[in-house]
């Protein structure tokens, strides 16, 4: 079924020890849409400059992406550009500047009122509000956030927290919307402000996905060639929620697929500049992927105690 | 079948968010023998001062530990003093009073050189290759180190990794050992100087365990009660290893258990101060955290793509 996506379509700068690129098609809808686009339909609002180049739309469309809601304004496009030391693990924001973005207030197009998914990417928490307040009925609806929003918005951002079904946040994030260091109770504490289900992204050292009854962690790939880091959370988000808007499979054992095949399509967002590889993929190699981790993780328990 | 270490034994004064110890029971030795102890026989070599409390002593006689070789000299004993946070991940070491441990000069007494497998705790690299010019044909010797003996005595170091099948390190050890900030290929260069197992500890994140053919990873356990985390990392080590040493389980499926186990004693060590917990399970409890393990990770391949 189709997988609503509201967040940014941006131009990035981004430099790593292996290069840098100007002017690359970047943005959380870009990451999220692209990763989700290998596995239900997606429809995207965000917002763009008359500068943006035709080959980004292009490519967008060429993976099926629907961009009735793509609005083309007067300005610029959205521009980040950031930067990559050999620590991945750490970024450096070079500059920000919104542009379009700023003034971005999501109109949902009519036919799209009715689409069973949402995720609302990192935006304004009132923004997100906006949003659910225009779709009928949904049947998931789930969200991004950031510490900007957590520390600036804290009201609205629970506002719209207790109108969603699932976070998907990363590890900082969840401590400090918490306000509690030990991450497994910092967990129960965010899944006590509505949503049933909570992601915690931790990059490089993998996700773990909680719910009031479950637990379930998956470490990250020793990746031997990772190029640029950008989106892969964002990637990571398409992959979980566009299994489950295709499969419905909303269930305990729905939930552990689903985050194998979102850190699979993280993996890949870290194996190239921009969407490169992304946008790029045959549908196979995600499963050779899903079946890396299970390499990576299954083990076999042979009890030598008595319990 | 037997298991020697060799490192240290300390007092340590410890603080947390949730209590302070003084004069607790500590060292890399008796974290990893008490781990191993619940596993195989286990003959410690270390070093106390005439200070050093009869309990603890008679603590580490009970959990079975071959002590003989516990060498008990005028002086005090090695001391620490560490604070934590409530970032478990960030410790502060207050003061490290090495007192007798400075001349700590292990002599492995006789009836201790047939032992078959060997760790070498965190101590100077000079003195590890000491203790395995003392054994005769081991059939597994492991070690730690940590950044101080990669910066101060690296050729000391290379010369002790071209002589042990087994390194238990953690990632920024790991790292830096490599020279690569790339955790993958910085394994590959560690394996590439001897050992055929490099174990990378990474504290709440779980463990890695590499050799040339095989990855093997594990996420940490979300633990809601996270005490005092001092230890975790030999204790891991004495389960790994312990394993090991019981079973003989060196293959690739064996090495994916020992992980486990490991896993599972640094669970439980942090879960009090000191050795409290470490030197108080039922056997039984530790396959119910292999368990445990088994749950967080487990998850059913359903292909949705043609591969």
């Amino acid at each position: 079924m189709s997988l609503l996506v509201v967040g940014s379509v941006a131009l990035d700068d981004v430099e790593t020890p292996f290069g840098r690129r100007e002017g690359a098609l970047g943005g959380a809808a870009v990451y999220f849409g692209l990763a989700a686009s290998y596995f239900t339909d997606v429809r995207m609002v965000a917002v763009v400059g008359r500068d943006f180049p035709r080959e980004h739309v292009d490519l967008l469309d060429e993976r099926g992406l629907d961009l009735t809601g793509l609005q083309v304004v007067d300005g610029s496009t959205f521009r980040w550009g950031g930067r990559y030391g050999y620590d991945f693990n750490a970024r450096e924001t070079m500059f920000t500047e919104l542009n379009v973005f700023a003034d971005f207030d999501p109109e949902i197009p009519v036919e799209y009122r009715e689409t069973p998914h949402v995720f609302l990417a990192n935006i304004a928490p009132a923004l997100q509000l906006g949003v659910l307040e225009q779709i009928e009925a949904p049947r998931s609806t789930a969200l991004d956030t950031m510490n900007y929003w957590i520390e600036r918005t804290p009201e609205e951002l629970r506002r719209v927290l207790e109108r969603v079904q699932i976070v998907l946040i990363n590890d900082s994030e969840t401590r400090e919307l918490a306000q509690d260091p030990n991450l497994a109770r910092a967990a129960l504490n965010v899944l006590s402000m509505g949503p049933r289900i909570l992601v915690v992204k931790k990059g490089e050292h993998g996700a773990v996905t909680f719910s009031n009854e479950d637990a379930f962690a998956v470490p990250g790939l020793p990746l031997e060639t990772i190029v640029d880091p950008t989106g892969a959370g964002d990637a990571f988000a398409g992959g979980f929620l566009g299994y489950l808007a295709a499969t419905g499979d909303f269930g305990g054992e729905g939930l552990r697929r689903a985050t194998i095949y979102g850190s699979a399509m993280g993996s890949f967002c870290c194996e190239s500049f921009s969407v490169d590889r992304l946008a790029s993929l045959e549908p196979g190699e995600i499963e050779t992927r899903f079946e890396a981790f299970r390499d990576l993780t299954r083990f076999e328990h042979v009890p030598i105690f008595d319990v």
